[in-house]
């Protein structure tokens, strides 16, 4: 799929099929997210890739969106590493520059993503359930699966409310 | 060009022919910022266009990087808008995929790129030269132009140093 489209046509999709994913999938998606760019090339993301139902499951009881993440055939859940980090806010950018690049590849595999961040309410509960040591911070977590079919409508403002001036 | 063509070359670009950018490319630029996801859709990123050499000039000034800004054929100054933010760290992130939605659309269009932040620590020199009112964080400055041409190589961690193994 042409990059442009791919950037216009990519949806939240909360519904998906029965179907799987692979491994080799979650591997094309990693690949994607480690070509992000980031201050200093510090390149301070980590991943975990899950596709154990048990687990999905119980990681779809942290957070209030419970139906996307239980009905997703993976998840990849998004750190950033402390010990990589330089300047918080530019490494929390560079990590929503690599969840990007995995939306996008995601969307010319014909994947459906979600991006969840109110579960990061629960971060304490999610990290103890994937043993996750401190000084990862648990930033993201992305529901993936087949998309079912519907149409998705894309709500954005026009770039005339997005666009300051110049003096 | 192929989506996953356009995120596994785009390199930081910092040596611009003297090829203008058109108003009409930056435009389109930021059509592609406009459809990244932003948590409870609150799209908190704004831009501004930046062609005017003599301004263009006066911003080189405030950052190690002077060359790369100069050199530039435009700028995009991108900032977070206090009144639409949530969450700090979701609205950077969400900052993090327009600007790569930007960087990729620019691959894309035969464009070089180079996301600059260490001119955040002028961040106050950056706003009033600017005149942005104080609402608006300045999180970004976007270095565009035609590349000149030479071999760049990414250098990037091994998905094994990334990805962390399951409990």
């Amino acid at each position: 799929m042409e990059t442009d489209e791919a950037i216009r046509t990519r949806r939240s999709v909360r519904e998906f099929t029965r179907e799987p994913v692979t491994d080799l999938e979650l591997d094309r998606l990693l690949e994607a997210a480690r070509w992000a760019p980031s201050g200093l090339n510090n390149q301070p993301w980590r991943f975990m890739k899950i596709t154990d139902a048990e687990l999905i499951e119980k990681l779809s009881m942290m957070t209030r969106y419970r139906g996307v993440v239980a009905g997703a055939g993976a998840l990849i859940a998004v750190f950033l590493d402390a010990g990589s980090m330089y300047d918080r806010t530019k490494d929390l950018m560079s990590a929503g520059a690599a969840i990007q690049n995995i939306l996008l590849e995601a969307q010319d595999m014909g994947l459906g993503s979600c991006w969840l961040g109110e579960i990061l309410t629960r971060s304490d509960s999610v990290k103890s359930e994937l043993a996750v040591p401190d000084d990862l911070e648990f930033v993201a977590l992305i529901a993936l699966g087949r998309p079912v079919e519907r149409e998705r409508v894309g709500v954005r403002h026009p770039l005339s409310e997005l666009v300051i001036p110049l003096p």
